[in-house]
């Protein structure tokens, strides 16, 4: 599990690094898929990320922050290491006792869900490789490379 | 790793039976990023899970079909099928011991890479995900809902 989270925040921070040489009108603009536009959804991949993992770990909701505070490359490059800094004990300390453990979670219609700790540590994975995909079209219709989503070849596997 | 398996081939199950309510022209049409067109990007997710766990297997590797023979939604849900069949008992049978075991590859300039078992895994995990976010960027373009991309609320962990 943690080596997938690892692939997640490594390809997180070489899109990062790519969006410095892309203009702020290009991130900042809507496009078509996906939560909006290519900085909107790296924020959005942060978000959730944190808001999930808060939950696994006992913590209230994070109340959600206005986009418009980190519609920047910097901003939001310094808000995702802050809830990462806060998530990552959790992601480091996970073991295969917790798979089983239920987290209670309520939509938005007041209906109550219990999801297993498992379930949730696997949708957050899966829910910013899915947005990354997005986020590689859009790379090439502004006419750039996209990072690499290949997992091997990354280093993650050497120690 | 097994739900992160089952939940792409759910998921890829989904995108065929959409594909049944979009034109040939449509599934076939080359798109920017990606692969290629929408079903091509199926052929091809099917293609390389199968190939590298047909190497984690021990089997020879397989010799890619044309993607001609495969250009209909039918055949390549058919030929995804016959492929799940062999890799299946694989997945299924995939414990913890199995993930430092090595498997030697060559790329296309001959050069050879020893990659972890676990390292081949979770790739082939992360590549099918990252190309179903392609497809709901194309899918948007074409005006239909993608299928969902969520891992929560599957069934995936009911038992």
């Amino acid at each position: 599990m943690l080596k997938l989270f690892e692939y997640n925040w490594q390809v997180r921070k070489d899109w990062f690094d790519w969006c410095e040489s892309v203009s702020e009108k290009e991130l900042l603009e809507r496009r078509t898929g996906g939560p909006g536009g290519i900085l909107y959804t790296l924020f959005h991949i942060v978000e959730v990320e944190y808001s999930w993992i808060s939950g696994l770990q006992g913590k209230p909701e994070p109340q959600e922050p206005p986009f418009e505070d980190y519609a920047d490359v910097q901003k939001l490059r310094d808000y995702s290491a802050r809830c990462h800094e806060e998530i990552a004990p959790f992601i480091y300390g996970w073991n295969s006792s917790m798979e089983t453990r239920f987290l209670s979670d309520q939509n938005a219609k007041g209906e109550r869900f219990d999801f297993k700790y498992g379930e949730i540590m696997r949708h957050v994975i899966a829910h910013e490789i899915h947005h990354i995909g997005q986020m590689s079209v859009w790379s090439r219709e502004i006419g750039k490379q996209p990072i690499t989503a290949n997992l091997i070849r990354r280093g993650l596997f050497d120690i």
